[in-house]
């Protein structure tokens, strides 16, 4: 019996989650709308659910190989993929290889700036508070994770980093910086979430420079559907390649 | 040959600071002026320089007799202190005891909860920056100070907390959170700079909850000198017992 959605259990801004009839096992949908400043800037393009589903696809498919867990379990096709279900916990986990977005802004320092160090950042996912940076002391006095969780959170998303830079670096992409979120499985152990796409990487083009990622939109810079197929297209014939 | 003023070389919000005939000591003045909100609003009252000269001459000596070493070397009177020059790192350490002021407003927490363990926040000293929040990643990133250099500041600035937590606790008042600065003498060693006043501590009476520090300034609740003064007199009147 194939594994059918049952009730929407979960909204946000670019993806719906589903329960479905193994109580293990979760449907996310990628829907096709694209928000930025939390939720202030609205649009979407036709497609674009299929195309970050496709990616990510690709891209849990590499950690997987690369002994990373993650919670992808099935492509399903259209804009579905069958994820196991984890508890997840409330941060998104930013790595960052060179100065862009809020870091650039923070420090007013100018965009593009490759750190000696890749480094990781923390974020509370709370809409209402603005989803603000958090340091290690406050995870621990927010009690959101343990010191060893947090230990675990920052070295497994600098390997993860490791892999998608020199994955992006084949196809002529730097991959500046992205956003992670894990979970916890029935056994307790930290798995990957979520997505990984060209809405939560910061993706440039090697050779000129131009942004193939959700900066597009926020920044109205145009041919915001272009770039993310360019994205998906080079990650398919780099596997034609091999 | 008394010690006498040359040259102003820096004016901040609440101090000036000027260079003196000794090339390894300053003269520090502290201002009557009174600012909150990187200094939209401003405000002052007469012998505020004063008040604040003197507490935070009995606070300096305070941890100076518990092995903390600062930049303070003599108290002129008036609204003069002469200080040792140090290197100043550009950072604002911040300690806690309980949530309130920007951790309250960041983590929507009402304020007055005793936190399990005391502890630190960094902030980049930048009024053109608006002095943001700083994890260890980013000061290491901007090379503000090394790791040995972040311990030192964190250890240093709790050692101080509970030096102040138990002398404020003496006379009736809850330390709630404090800001420290810090320099490096020539030797390269990590030394206190700055103050410690109403300007740069929450203080509440224990008994009424009543805020005797900026705060009173900050949010408008009156009677700024009367608290000002109140935490001198009442920090003399435990010398005076002893």
């Amino acid at each position: 019996m194939p594994l059918t959605k049952k009730e929407l259990i979960y909204e946000g801004k670019a993806k719906k989650v589903f329960s479905t009839t193994d109580p293990g096992l979760l449907i996310t949908e990628f829907k096709n709308s694209l928000t930025a400043f939390n939720a202030k800037k609205r649009g979407s393009f036709e497609g674009k659910g299929h195309i970050n589903l496709r990616i990510t696809t690709l891209l849990f498919d590499l950690l997987a190989k690369n002994k990373i867990q993650t919670h992808f379990v099935e492509n399903l096709g259209d804009e579905l993929m069958v994820v196991r279900k984890l508890q997840m916990i409330p941060l998104e986990v930013v790595v960052r290889n060179r100065a862009a977005g809020s870091f650039s802004t923070r420090f007013g320092l100018s965009e593009g700036k490759l750190f000696d160090e890749p480094f990781t950042e923390f974020y509370y996912k709370d809409d209402a508070l603005n989803d603000p940076l958090l340091t290690e002391e406050h995870i621990l006095t927010l009690k959101i994770a343990t010191r060893s969780e947090i230990e675990k959170l920052k070295q497994t998303s600098l390997e993860i980093n490791r892999l998608l830079k020199n994955f992006f670096r084949e196809i002529d992409i730097n991959l500046v910086d992205f956003k992670l979120e894990f979970g916890k499985n029935a056994a307790g152990e930290i798995i990957l979430g979520d997505e990984i796409s060209p809405d939560s990487c910061r993706l440039w083009d090697v050779n000129t420079g131009e942004k193939l990622d959700k900066d597009r939109f926020r920044r109205d810079l145009g041919r915001v559907e272009e770039s993310y197929n360019m994205v998906l297209d080079r990650m398919l014939k780099r596997g034609e390649k091999r």
